[in-house]
Parts: structure tokens; C-alpha cells; sequence
């Protein structure tokens, strides 16, 4: 048994606490923004060999965690998510390991030219400085979002929920220790060492400018309230109603296995359809087989009138199901009048998150991909692509929904803003 | 003489107006996103031709603009800044036609790939959306921020200083006029009918989540305040604290040619130089004829010790000066231990908008480019190439010294942000 929650717990000034966190991280971040490549993946290489190291202590304290969770009344997918094991701790180092061998973004030049007086100007890539990020309580988060935001020479500040104190807690001891056995100051990675809620607060206002951009990691209510009253920049999606729209011109086989896919490869990732529109143009031919299928998969449908008249198990959508994330084996059903009307729906009820169109029409796909306005759009190709990885960018820590900066999957090079760097010999201005 | 202002002023509710103005914005940001690169050119075009044909009228109402002005206490570069004469009317015009000739930004593929299953990835611009302007008695703003957000596919809510509101609403009605003969919503460039300052507050809370970025031109309290204030993101510097350094391996000559440069060209420019940083190691035979030069030139210097040392015309400098942005002919002056202390000055007094290093010596230039964390760093070139034109921009909308999405000079590009367009042939993930 680890020490009582209590006994750990900071005590004094919270405000003072957040603070001095906020000054350490914006003291290192200059560090952080210079060491090398080398130094950087040398670091990441031993806070994964000493996650392996701490593996028994990382368990005992997630123990405690899943043992005080169960006894609050925690169940099902969120004890789930806190709950670890050999496999999981183990998958935490890999994954370390994985950030590890991501290209570094720091330096690279993004553009260059040269003007007509000869100075080359060149666009390169800088950390952005200090990012805090808010998870629930999901303890390998810790361990990717300091190794995510350390590639990208970033300082970082994690604020775990709290029913994951302990579990947090031993992994981070473990990223310290690489940190330090790798030459990197400790406070790269910081955790709030409160579980006092005042702490996200404190956080939201920017640490008096000490903090860069936060990254909510959580469930809706928890990226609500931060998109809602953080005062600093935030990357972050509140929730992705995705749409796939079966176009007239499309093939009911490329139809079947790509809404198959969208909406019941996995239900609970943000990239999984919510609602499927059909071209009334084909609506007579392609919306049984394709309602049918999904019903057969064991996924539950809310359709509109011409929908239900398909199949009598299709339940009546109401118009509140236009604009709903089941995140589960359910799917909102409508038929449209071709992409014009596809279009006009998604922009309305959607969260400009990610949209695809079924069509071998060039010319509608084009339509569908200029006009919907969200950050991934895609043609003849699942929704559940809207992944970092599957981008081919490695490890993110989110999907972003905002307009600046940050938009669609955020991955290291995400995480870094730019500077121009110009070469001169000896130009002024006339 | 054009109306007494009380007569045109908005009446009744401002907070009913600015949500109608924001609303209305949204409605054609969609147009306007997917307007082509022709209709856009073509209304430019237009507005240019409207303000020179609106001529006599934009000059009334600033002669009574400037009497008002005037009569109130108005004087010296404020007023000027205000008035207008047939030269400035057609450089109003010809400044529009240059932002119509720049390259349209919107569906520029900046990066493509192929993922290994064959999809084809690609990175787009798209405008922002709605942009807000806030800006002083400067009539050339509303045409110029009007016609840059045209020029990217985004709506403009501009909101001009009250000095200038007689002659702000003669511009706007010459582009609105460009507009509907270009066929374009004229709510594409709206300008905020009322002179009260809670029009200001209301645009800082964002308007209903109508309006994406705050660009604010003026002065430092007009930045301070919506910097502080606002609750969407924002572009702007709020001062241009630029150093020159000059390293004890440069050649006098260049240093010379570009310290005169960076502080006299003009000195009432962001790029403008503001502190000149010495080596210790030349200042006894580099330090005597670089201060000469600046004085000779009618520039105040005010140094520390050593830089009184070498001529009695010297003002002693205080700690304030160090982080002072002079906009004048003066300039701080200080002997630095090399280029570690030349960047640890930078980085604690500093802006983290534009610095130069004057050297031969390639490895030190390259210790202060990647050491020096401003948006622009330079190498023997002078700071007054600080400028989106001078970067080949085109026109600028301003400079911005904040981390995220716009950085240094922001042009036509930087008014945009991008969503990722995925086209496939039938890929599921699996």
C-alpha cells in the first residue's frame, strides 16, 4: 500500500504552487527550445528504460487508485482506462520509445527564399514554450504528453484527474528520473502535485503568461469548461460529429464497406461517423442494403421518415440526433437531396471536425471537399482516418477543431510555432 | 459639409447592432471562402475605381473630420495621420489594386503526400473567417485592412477610430459600392456604424463566436487593452524593443551602414532600432565612431558607463531605458561580455519582435539566430527590413509578436489557416 492520498498531498498556497510551476517551466523552456536532437531522444530513451524500471512501483500505486476508484463507485470504461497492468505499463514505455523515434521539428527550415537583395529569409520551426495539458484520469497520458511536448522542446505542466494521483504520480517520478539521468532539467515535466481544483483554474488564466497553449485530454464537459474559460490558446475538439454522404454516383460495395468502417470499426473515437446521409437520387436502390448492413453489425438507427420506411427497425430521429456524438453503435440517418443539401446538413449540425463523401463523380467530390468546412475532408475513404498516425505523423495528443494554428491532428510539429531567420551581408533598407 | 455626426450615429441597442454585424458576417464568410480568385479581383478592382470616383466626397468629409479634430485639440502627428488630400485619396486606390495584383492565397495546396494504402494527403489554405479590425483615425485602414481580408476569402468587421468616422464611412461606401457592382454581399467589409466604445468591448468578447481573430492597429494602449481584453486571438505587437548587436567580429564599415540604417531611416517604425549592444571586446576602437556617427545624425544617445566614456554627449541611461521604445531619434546604448550577454540582455529586455547581429564570425551569428527567440532574427542586415513587403508579402496587415499561427509580418497568407483534403478510392482503416 502507497501512503494515503492525504499525507501526499500539497499543502499551502495554491496559488503560489501554480506559480512557482509556471516560472520553473518558463525558466526551462529556453533550454528545452536549444538541446539537441541527441540530447532530446537520449532523455526520451531513459524515461522509457525507467518506466520498465519503476514498472512494480507504477503498479502498486495504480492499485491504490483502482481500489479507491472502485470504492467511490468508478466502474466500467473509466476504471478501465485508470486500471494498469504488465502489458500496459508496457505499452507506455513503447510508446515513449515511439515518440523517440519521430523526426525532431526543432530547426527545420519549412521555407526559404532569397530576395532581390540577396538576404535569404528562411521560415524555421521553434517550440511554441510552455503547454499545459488537463486529462482525466487516464495515467499513460502522463507519460505521452511529456514525451510528446519534450520532442518538441516543449515544457510541460500535466494536471491528471485525480483519481489517477498515484498512478501519475509513479510514472512521472519515472520521466523525472530519465529527465535527470539524461542532463534535462526535472522541471521539462511538471505535475501538479494538487489535486485541488483550483489548480485547472489557475491554469486557464495562463500562469501569469507562463503558459503557452493548453491541450485539454478528456471527455466533453472536461474540454467544454477549458475551451469555455481558458484565457491562453487551447487546442482541442469538443466533439466530432462526422458525417459520411453516400453520393448518387457512388458504388454501393465502396458505400457498404466504407460507412461499415466509419461508424463501427471502433464507435468510441472521435473520427467514427455519426450520421449518414444518402442521396434521395439513389435513395430506392442503396439505403436498404446500406441499413440493412449496419443494423446486421448490431449498430442502432435513427433515421428520418424516408429512412424508417426502409426497415420498421429503424427508430424515429428526432432533431436533436442531427447533432449528436454517440461515441457508440449508433448512427442518425438521413436522406438528402444530393451534395448541395449533404453540404447545407453538415454545415449546419456539424462540428467541423471530419467529413467524407461516397462518389466516383470527380466533380461533386470536388464540391464536397472545397465547401464542407472542416478540418479533414475526405473522398472514397473512412472517417476513422482522422488519426495522427494514420496522417503519418506519429504520435499526436488530440485532434483540433479550432480555425488557428493547430487544426485536424496534432502531432510534434504541431506542437512548434516558427521564426524567420534572415542571412544578410551587409542589406539596409533604402 | 457632409451631416453633423450625431445625425448619422446609430441609435437604440449596441449590443442588438454588433450581434447583427457579427451574424451577418458569418453568413457571407462562406461566400466569400469559396468566392474565386477572379470575383475577388474583379470587385478590388472595383472598390479601387469607386474610391478615386468617390474622391470629392471622401475629401469633405474629411475636411470636416479634421475641423472637428482640430477644434478639439488635435495637433501634430495624430492630425496628420487623420487628413487626406487628392494624392492620399489615390493612394488609397492604388494601395487596394496592389493588394488585387498579390497571389490569392485561398486553396493553395501547401504540403501533399501519399500514405502507404494510397491515400493522398494534402494540406490547403482557407480563409480564417470573420476578422475584426480595430484601429485609430487613420482613413487609408479601412480600405487597406478591407481589401487584405477580401483578398483571403475572409469577412472584415472594421472599427475605425471616432476621429475619423466621417471620412472611415466615405471609404466604406466607395468599397461597398465595389462590391455589389462586383457582385459580391456587401457585409462582406462591414464597418461599425456607432462611435461608442462598448461597440470596442463587444468585439473583444468575439461576438457569439462570430468573429475569429482580433487584429488591433494603433498605438501601445490600443494593443495593451486588447491584448488584455479580448477573449479571441489576436495579431499584433505591442512594441518593437529591436536591438542591434554588434559582435567583435564585425567590420566597422557594415556595422556602420547598418546601425545608421536600423535607427534613422525612420525612426517611427516597428523595425526601428531601440538599443545598440557593444563587444567589449572592439568597444575601444568600435564603440568612439559608431556613437559619432548616430550623433552626427541628430540621434540622443543613452548609455551606461562605458559608452559615456567615449563622448561626453552621452546621457546617462536608466534601467527603464533598456526596455523603452523610443519611435525617436534616441537610442540606449550598452558594452556587452560578447554574444551570450548580448542574447541574455535581448531575451530579459527585449520584445521578441526583431534583432540583429552585425558579425563575420558564422558560428556566433548562428548561436544568436537559434538563440535569440524573437519572430524575426537577422544575420548583417538592418532591422527595418522588419516588413511584410520587405519579406515579399505584398502588404501587411501588421506584425505579430504572439506564438501561435501568425508570426512577424502578416500578409494575405498569414490571414488564413488550412484543413487537410484526403482523397482515396475506397481505403478503410483497419
Amino acid at each position: 500500500m502507497t501512503a494515503p492520498l492525504k499525507s501526499i498531498e500539497g499543502t499551502g498556497d495554491i496559488a503560489a504552487t501554480m506559480g512557482d510551476i509556471g516560472r520553473a517551466a518558463r525558466a526551462v523552456a529556453r533550454v528545452l527550445a536549444l538541446a539537441s536532437p541527441a540530447q532530446k531522444d537520449r532523455a526520451l530513451g531513459l524515461m522509457a528504460a525507467a518506466v520498465r524500471a519503476h514498472s512494480a512501483r507504477i503498479l502498486a500505486a495504480n492499485a491504490d487508485d483502482v481500489a479507491d476508484a472502485r470504492a467511490g463507485g468508478l466502474s466500467g470504461a473509466v476504471l478501465d482506462r485508470l486500471a494498469l497492468d504488465d502489458s500496459r505499463v508496457e505499452g507506455i514505455a513503447v510508446a515513449i520509445e515511439a515518440v523517440r523515434a519521430l523526426a525532431d521539428p526543432v530547426g527545420t527550415v519549412t521555407e526559404s527564399w532569397t530576395r532581390p537583395n540577396g538576404m535569404i529569409i528562411e521560415r524555421v520551426r521553434v517550440p511554441l514554450g510552455v503547454i499545459g495539458i488537463i486529462y482525466e484520469s487516464r495515467p499513460n497520458v502522463t507519460a505521452d504528453a511529456g514525451a510528446l511536448c519534450l520532442k518538441s522542446g516543449n515544457a510541460a505542466i500535466l494536471r491528471g484527474g485525480s483519481d489517477s494521483t498515484r498512478s501519475s504520480r509513479a510514472i512521472h517520478a519515472a520521466l523525472q528520473q530519465g529527465l535527470r539521468e539524461g542532463g534535462l532539467p526535472e522541471a521539462a515535466i511538471q505535475l501538479v502535485p494538487t489535486r485541488d481544483r483550483a489548480a485547472v483554474g489557475l491554469m486557464l488564466t495562463g500562469l501569469d503568461g507562463n503558459l503557452d497553449v493548453i491541450v485539454p485530454r478528456g471527455g466533453k464537459s472536461l474540454v467544454a469548461r477549458v475551451q469555455s474559460d481558458a484565457r491562453v490558446p487551447v487546442f482541442a475538439h469538443l466533439e466530432g460529429v462526422v458525417h459520411v454522404y453516400i453520393d448518387k454516383a457512388a458504388s454501393l460495395d465502396m458505400a457498404k464497406t466504407i460507412v461499415l468502417n466509419a461508424k463501427m470499426r471502433r464507435t468510441g473515437v472521435c473520427g467514427a461517423a455519426e450520421t449518414l446521409l444518402v442521396d434521395r437520387a439513389v435513395a430506392a436502390t442503396q439505403l436498404k442494403p446500406l441499413i440493412e448492413m449496419l443494423i446486421d453489425a448490431g449498430c442502432e438507427i435513427r433515421g428520418d421518415k424516408a429512412v424508417q420506411a426502409v426497415d420498421a427497425r429503424v427508430k424515429q430521429a428526432s432533431e436533436e440526433d442531427w447533432s449528436t456524438e454517440y461515441l457508440d453503435a449508433i448512427i442518425a440517418a438521413k436522406v438528402v437531396d444530393g451534395v448541395d443539401a449533404a453540404i447545407a446538413h453538415i454545415e449546419r449540425y456539424g462540428s467541423h471536425h471530419t467529413d467524407a463523401i461516397v462518389t466516383d463523380d470527380a466533380a461533386t467530390a470536388e464540391k464536397f471537399l472545397a465547401q464542407v468546412d472542416s478540418a479533414i475532408v475526405l473522398h472514397n475513404a473512412s472517417t476513422q482516418f482522422a488519426d495522427g498516425g494514420e496522417f503519418g505523423f506519429g504520435a499526436e495528443i488530440g485532434i483540433a477543431t479550432g480555425r488557428l494554428h493547430a487544426r485536424g491532428p496534432v502531432g510534434v510539429d504541431q506542437l512548434t510555432t516558427f521564426k524567420y531567420r534572415i542571412r544578410g551581408s551587409g542589406q539596409i533598407r533604402p
